[in-house]
């Protein structure tokens, strides 16, 4: 969080917390540092039958997250797997912090920790790929 | 889906589908049947950064079809976790096809295939958890 | 099965076959097809402190067959990651029937059912990262 | 690791120390605290066809670690599921260190590093479930 992003870097981050699906869900950016990065989300409207945040949701942010931790040394990433574990049901706003857990030179594990005030709502990990430069483009 | 549900169950997944989640996302609901469903969502509003579908948004309509295809049966589940695999980017309408892989007495095991038209998209596994009669009210 | 396997192919299955883990484990193969192998192995000298077949025991034979799987068709590939859901105690002969479920350029993911007779004792999932020639020595 | 276990806990702590598969491998116990572990395993003998430690051996050391870290407060646990993501080969002896993430009344998530030196070779996620005194023999 101390040192400033670099302008491209900070300008693709500005993409990402504006991605039309984070809009939707109404995530906002706390936060994005160096492999590091906090977001927010309302759980309003974003319930299952019961009432709670749904599943779905809760790994959203947990993905926005990552996506951003990730992202955030302007080397670009995409995710190759995700799992998530869920423990409390979610009712209120939630928060997700997302920190680098290890990494090589092609892969990268992220650990997410979804919150809502103290309780630990959900335990999410994502492996991220590092692009190449040939590979920017992915199908 | 040749079993008539009983209508307590229909009630329910009637609500499932129209979960104020599944209705912000545009996840519609094209059949579910015995531990299986099939759920489908357009992409439009639901991209990352690059215009591609999110990878929360793919994880969410995988996850849909799971909760349907696990609650089909009328014995109330919980996800306990749930992982995914990312395969190609999504950029059309998508298609999440549920299906049980096993279970035991207190858990499940279901697979869930994301699809664009015939391509693979994701490959999304759920755990479920068989709530007991004193269980049904989680914290 | 039916595809007879070119003579390198076969020379790299038969030291994956012979990995002296494998013999530590005894690890038996029954069968490797195009993307797809069978194993066997007995539960005797492999169990817990309860008397059943160890987690690491189940897992490592599911595990060797993704291995022998994801390498049947000649182009290399290691595991990027892999995750086991387990469903009944194992406590007589397993076998682990491995297939593939997709892939694309890069990756692929295998699922592998580990059974005792009928009953499915665990459920593993692996995801398998093609190596490309330059990348053959990894570290 | 400063509190002296209770009798009966350090008994079945000792079975599972000295159950046969950890004897089979050369898995040794360093230490044993609340909610963590350390125990440690030699790669001699338990390589794949290229020499290096067999994912299945990466994966059962992280396990042993996982079983005694959840069963070390006395209340006792199965693991429903486990996902390892590797990084880098294991050539020499290696380490795996067994930390709770976080719980809940039924289930539990733990991570295990598993070292070579001060290099991560593998990330192991655990997740437990909280056997009632009717569940303690699993079937």
């Amino acid at each position: 969080m101390k040192r400033e992003l670099p302008a491209d870097l900070r300008a693709r981050m500005e993409e990402m917390k504006a991605a039309p699906f984070a809009l939707r869900l109404g995530i906002e950016t706390v936060s994005v540092g160096e492999n590091e990065a906090v977001v927010r989300m309302p759980v309003s409207g974003l319930t299952n039958a019961l009432g709670m945040a749904h599943g779905g949701a809760i790994f959203s942010l947990a993905d926005q997250a990552f996506a951003l931790a990730a992202n955030s040394r302007g080397e670009p990433q995409v995710a190759i797997s995700a799992s998530i574990t869920y423990l409390r049901p979610g009712r209120g706003d939630l928060v997700a912090r997302a920190r680098k857990v290890e990494e090589n030179r092609t892969t990268s594990v992220y650990e997410v920790q979804v919150l809502q005030g103290d309780a630990v709502v959900a335990i999410f990990q994502g492996i991220g790929y590092k692009l190449r430069r040939s590979e920017k483009k992915v199908d």
